[in-house]
């Protein structure tokens, strides 16, 4: 068989699987916010039929030898051979997993889950501990079965974001925890903001109004997707035309949809954006975890939390919003939506304090690991680690360590990704603005297509052909450098003085 | 293995099937609902793998052999025996279609839809009639394939309503028909009553809100189930705990939503009312297309559009409808929505000219697919029948034999289960009457839970372990007689001349 005849068989055979693969986040979609009580049960069977025919079919071993075959083939392009060997590579790694331990692993994991919002419940974390144990020691094993350069818990980072390692994350805190702990004191001399104003009542009706005009504004679109209510925000896709976000509203808190549609929004562009004709194929999905929590936090925070944005949409607002904004200036709706102060949960801290959050956790995560630390000392060692970290006491579990559902979900090494993220973020904001002098005035002016127009050519068409390193030097000249980070909180911080 | 064992493999089996099955539903609920533009060409292709999957594992020899053994075990008890069975059936039928046969078919009724859709927006048969040719050759193979006691029709019409046959067709309208016929006349010499007051404006949200409090009132589970706006009124379903419906909101027609809540609640009570212990196996599933259509019909005109009923509901209307129903009596909005008046449209004729319209798409079916006429005769015998059973002459094709998407989907032998699923409501209904002296009172009073207790222990928890005529003698006592119909429908002509 020709290359190209082959490479159809391959092409078909990854469009089947991504049907069966996207048909389950479909599912999944409706679950979170369609779903009738009743049907809840038999849904969560129907999600894992389908994950295990997916898993099934690529674990074939027909597909193995086709990509084997397609490996040795010349006439392929530079970005088929590319998804080739990226497919091969997935084809491999999925193979090292037995059926018994992915249902092994599985089980587990919804033990772990339901004991997890039992002890949510109680408000105690001991109700958590063993089956969290069991799953650590299967999360141990699978770093064994996938393998590592140095320690086991690289396997674990690796899997959201190829490449990543241990070492390099350290390095990456290491820079920034110290500098940023320096910019921290430096708030703390600063005057408190006045952010009354942004608890007062919001009408659910005007916010959404307002969300899908921010949305619309900011290119989303919708014609390639929708959004919808639920319980927590997220994005979800089943090929580049159809990419959902959904968003939570609390009538007493503006802060809380507002920013969740900016970074659902930025998830959704990336996803929207993603090469179409690639649909099934590694190049067709997003590069790493890391890259993909860059593009919310560029416009969550990056633009959605600076001066410029709200020049453009601050008048917006208060023709939403008249009577609640009546006599705050932008200046002082700029302070509070960046108010800066130290807190319990990660979701609801600012952009600084957020690294520190993750830092408990991966130091967490690598004892853990390790096996340095056992389960049991977890809350002792969550609390400390605030209190050293962020100078607060710890009130109870569900304020400390039960407040994430990642770990009964078995994502270990997931943390990490959310401070890259936003250290990419600052990055190609940086590199935005490096390339467009008008850029704070584009954006003043309601323009963000330009932005948009960047990432549509240094992000989104190449899907995974790059990691999330190789990506990074591509579009900016450079490996990730967490000065940028800084740079940018910096420029923040005078931004209030000067204010 | 013993013969437990093997019934909870195959349950296991089937239950797997169903959930991919169901799986595929979600995806075409959403695509009648909330799919964005974009998402549409992708849809189509998952959809499709969904169905390629389901059929694989449907026709897996291994179902076969397991099937085959659990038939020659003895320790089952009389439901799980009658689910092989049942299974066995299926599982052979299937078998008789190769894989190259379903996937011309699939392609035929693509073809012949879109075909069909070109022709409507031209208002032109003949653009049709080439791959509707094709697709009828296509369903004359079927038939052969199936085989059939005496007549290729029987085999379509077997598909549809198992037991179901040519001969017992004619003998029905030939009971039916002329008795209607005879009632038209009747009806004819009678003063036309006032529809105009159902023409005003009603506003959409209200119109939403008064559908969905006839549901709650009719016990439909919101629990378990929901209700959403679709260009054409559906039901579809899950599971038992998920049976979801839609419908259409015509600002200018009052009868368009509320007929069409109550005709979707009816086949939503019988679906929520299966019994969910028997998800994935036959006695889970719906007796007959008839049977399913008897509980909308039951629903929408037995008890929808009896006075009765409205004189429980017409008070509410007027609350939700001060405006519009300002001066009109129970007495007249009664004649209004009984309106008898031979038309061109199928699905806005009224109870009794409807069957003319079923009538006559059988009959042109059996021509077809008997050979005596072609597809190029469709037209003008459309037209010439018409004009003999309602006196009326068809203007064009979209008023014709356009009207309909039945065809263009390969769904022939379905129509006569609409009539069919007519005359059993109205057999249900006259048990109900002889059982329960008060019927009409308690349906006055606004309680209809007694009748669908009737339903629950008559109907429902059945499955298809009865077809359609065992159901028919167990529920009532006889086999389908078309006299209840015709007595149903004197007795509403009376009450129009006495109210």
């Amino acid at each position: 068989m020709k290359a190209t005849a082959l490479y159809r068989k391959y092409l078909t055979k990854m469009q089947k699987i991504a049907d069966v693969k996207y048909a389950s986040a479909v599912l999944q979609w409706d679950q979170e916010t369609y779903l009738p009580v009743k049907g809840q049960s038999i849904r969560g069977q129907q999600i894992a039929t389908l994950s295990e025919l997916a898993h099934r079919e690529f674990t074939d071993k027909k597909l193995g030898a086709l990509l084997l075959q397609l490996q040795e083939a010349d006439a392929l392009s530079d970005r088929e051979k590319r998804n080739v060997q990226l497919s091969l590579e997935d084809y491999e790694k999925n193979k090292k997993f037995t059926g018994a331990f992915v249902r092994k692993m599985s089980e587990a994991v919804n033990t772990s889950f339901h004991a997890w919002m039992r002890a949510r419940k109680q408000n105690d974390f001991s109700l958590f501990q063993q089956p969290l144990d069991k799953l650590i020691q299967l999360k141990k094993q699978e770093a064994e079965i996938l393998g590592y350069p140095q320690q086991p818990y690289d396997a674990l980072l690796n899997d959201h974001d190829k490449g990543l390692s241990t070492a390099r994350v350290d390095e990456l805190f290491g820079e920034l925890i110290p500098k940023l702990s320096k910019l921290m004191e430096q708030v703390q001399k600063m005057p408190a903001p006045d952010t009354r104003f942004l608890t007062q009542y919001f009408n659910k009706e005007t916010q959404w109004k307002f969300g899908i005009e921010m949305l619309k504004r900011i290119h989303y679109d919708f014609e390639a997707g929708r959004q919808d209510i639920s319980a927590h925000p997220f994005t979800t896709n089943f090929n580049a035309g159809d990419v959902r976000i959904t968003t939570r509203i609390d009538e007493h808190d503006f802060m809380n949809m507002t920013w969740s549609c900016l970074h659902e929004g930025g998830h959704a562009l990336y996803e929207q954006g993603l090469p179409e004709s690639e649909y099934g194929l590694p190049l067709g999905e997003y590069a790493s975890i890391s890259i993909h929590e860059s593009q919310s936090r560029l416009w969550e925070n990056c633009i959605g939390r600076s001066l410029p944005f709200w020049e453009q949409y601050f008048p917006l607002l208060c023709s939403y919003f008249p009577e609640q904004f009546k006599g705050v200036s932008l200046a002082q709706f700029y302070a509070a939506i960046n108010c800066i102060q130290p807190s319990l949960i990660r979701t609801e801290a600012d952009e600084l304090s957020y690294h520190f959050h993750v830092l408990i956790r991966f130091e967490i995560e690598k004892m853990l690991i390790a096996g340095t630390i056992s389960t049991k000392d977890i809350p002792a060692c969550w609390n400390e680690l605030y209190h050293k970290h962020l100078g607060i006491n710890v009130p109870d579990d569900n304020q400390g360590c039960l407040q994430d559902v990642h770990w009964s979900h078995g994502s270990f090494g997931y943390f990490p990704t959310y401070s890259l993220g936003s250290l990419y973020a600052t990055q190609w904001h940086a590199a935005l603005n490096r390339e467009n002098a008008s850029f704070e005035k584009l954006v003043a002016a309601g323009d963000t297509s330009f932005i948009l127009t960047w990432l549509r050519q240094q992000i989104f068409p190449f899907g995974r052909y790059y990691d999330s390193n190789a990506l990074c030097q591509k579009a900016t000249g450079e490996k990730l450098d967490s000065n940028y980070f800084i740079q940018y909180a910096t420029k923040k911080l005078d931004s209030f003085i000067t204010s």
